[in-house]
């Protein structure tokens, strides 16, 4: 039903990742349950992930997986418009857990499943043990059906990637370079493997991205394409801003960027909150061994960058902040025919992530 | 994705169960794993049930649903012919906790969701507690994307229906008049209830089937649908062997029986074992207060026609017995255009089903 393929790589056989702005039929997510990461039982978080679930719905179809033990709380807590499929994984993080998909010229579709080790494994990565979350990927193939390749244990996440869909892919080296990952292949060889397995010609590398212990700096927190040859970088004029030089940084280096087609970058700007939003009600979290902790007053990683595209929508994040309006308006500036559909996060920024890291697309294909 | 109709019945839409000989689009199966009905902690049965997946997949596509905890050893244990998916299940038999898939006649696909209480409930159940199971049929009809009919409490079994696709049901009395599914119902309200839900005219009663104790007496062991007008009913000239007036019984209640379309009735004689099978090796199994024993020495259900029709193939259980290869040939007569595929199943048989017990086609749909 679904194939692993074997010694050969997308690049070979003409796959490439799409861009996120291109069309997609189905848009996976986790539900989220775990005690030692998320505040009062997960209950809040689930509310908020089910209110992205919905968002998305109207655009895109959306299924939900979720453990046999919360299925039945899931079920109840989503309209009949979204899709629930069991499914065991470790925490809730489908962006990066999930296949990355891949499409050809002839609207064929396959996937990458990557060697996952939850974001550093036993160097900085968050939790122990993280094998079902490994495993993920490829029961998602085999329920839609599609042949994967795998990569030999090359670690990544798919919030650490972005693709233009024309041979570009943006990502960053404070992740990418990281000593949990992938310490013994130099950046060139990690970018021949992102070219091979993304179908890609070009690696646009920023350098630090602004989640050092969590992710090691995911590039779905500061950049991603809006369209070929244009990007959205997060953006702050206050130097107070714990955001300020990596936005900086990110922005000064798109902006001597050019694309694998050649082209330079027009850039848009996006805001950020106004007041950084800090780490509170920790001690409604489970202590768990496995699980690195949650501490009230830690800095949390609320960018209006992890959005979602899905279609003619654009899932933005918010998070009764002052720039609340102000991000939906930038956003809307960028994708002038989509309906922009803010969602109140901060709930799943507690728990170390964003629209965009919960969700993953699976692009349309022929079929 | 998936929607629940309500105030209306598959007979008023249109809807009716098609023959199991008319064209399938996939097979379901659950992965047995229970200790304390399988004998040696399942791994026989599931490599009976591993290998009656592999004969359907020759023919029609099988996904086989398995627990977490069973995910990664049933993996391994399959072909990549085989799509695997997660579900929480009390146990493995998909004909009976399965929906019931009705076609219409645009091609459109819908399905019933019965209500499931272990073929007994608390009156003569089989084990306690069944929750899961009685929600499997819902949840294949989400992951399949199938609109279905909820029967308002009404007990059923797929393994105690066959339907010839043309408004006739087979069933036995034994098991829809038992004390422990729909007691309340006599027998007129039963039959309308299954024309509404089956989208059939006719209900063609048998008497008993041939495992009381069990299923109080599923169709499936004793007969079925060859096509419109013809069935398949066990049959042996042997007064000692235990299923000999069941099978009297059957053949004369068919022989005077007609159709919804008034037709009588073709009947092929299909043999029994030459040697009854009595349960062995019982002692492997757990103890549990939920489950009914199984005790050495205790009759086997050990049936030819709970065979499975799927597309181009005819899925044959075998016991190692005298009469196997004659079952094989009667059969084979009653369909000559298909491939015949016998399949040991002796120890599927110890656990309690057969063939056709643990699987549940879908027809094809025109989507």
């Amino acid at each position: 039903m679904s194939k692993r393929i074997i010694n050969t790589t997308p690049l070979a056989d003409g796959y490439r990742m799409p861009g996120e702005f291109e069309p997609q039929e189905e848009v996976f997510m986790m539900w989220p349950y775990r005690g030692d990461n998320w505040r009062d039982g997960a209950k809040p978080a689930q509310e908020q992930y089910a209110n992205v679930a919905e968002a998305i719905s109207r655009h895109t179809a959306v299924t939900m997986f979720v453990t046999a033990e919360q299925y039945e709380n899931c079920r109840a807590r989503l309209s009949d418009n979204i899709r629930v499929i069991e499914m065991s994984y470790n925490d809730a993080w489908c962006r990066d857990i999930g296949p990355t998909f891949l499409t050809d010229d002839n609207g064929n579709r396959r996937a990458v499943s990557w060697e996952f080790n939850a974001w550093g494994g036993l160097t900085d990565g968050l939790y122990f043990p993280w094998d079902k979350d490994n495993a993920a990927a490829e029961k998602i193939c085999e329920i839609t059906r599609t042949d994967y390749y795998r990569t030999d244990g090359f670690v990544l996440e798919g919030g650490s990637i972005h693709s233009d869909g024309e041979g570009t892919i943006l990502t960053t080296e404070m992740c990418l370079l990281s000593k949990g990952r992938n310490p013994s292949m130099s950046k060139s060889e990690i970018e021949n493997k992102l070219c091979e397995y993304l179908g890609a010609e070009k690696v646009i590398w920023l350098g630090d991205g602004i989640d050092p212990d969590e992710t090691n700096g995911h590039i779905d927190d500061v950049a991603c394409f809006v369209r070929p040859g244009e990007v959205c970088c997060i953006h702050t004029d206050d130097e107070s801003n714990p955001f300020f030089s990596a936005a900086a940084d990110a922005q000064k280096r798109l902006s001597q960027a050019t694309d694998a087609k050649g082209r330079r970058l027009k850039i848009h700007r996006l805001c950020c909150t106004k007041n950084p939003i800090y780490m509170e009600g920790a001690e409604t979290i489970d202590f768990s061994r496995g699980s690195a902790p949650r501490r009230n007053g830690d800095l949390c990683i609320a960018s209006y960058a992890n959005f979602l595209i899905c279609n003619g929508a654009v899932i933005v994040p918010q998070y009764d902040d002052e720039n609340d309006a102000l991000a939906l308006r930038q956003i809307g500036a960028m994708f002038p025919e989509y309906e922009i559909i803010g969602v109140r996060t901060r709930e799943i920024v507690y728990g170390g992530g964003n629209v965009h890291c919960i969700t993953q697309q699976m692009p349309k294909a022929r079929q």
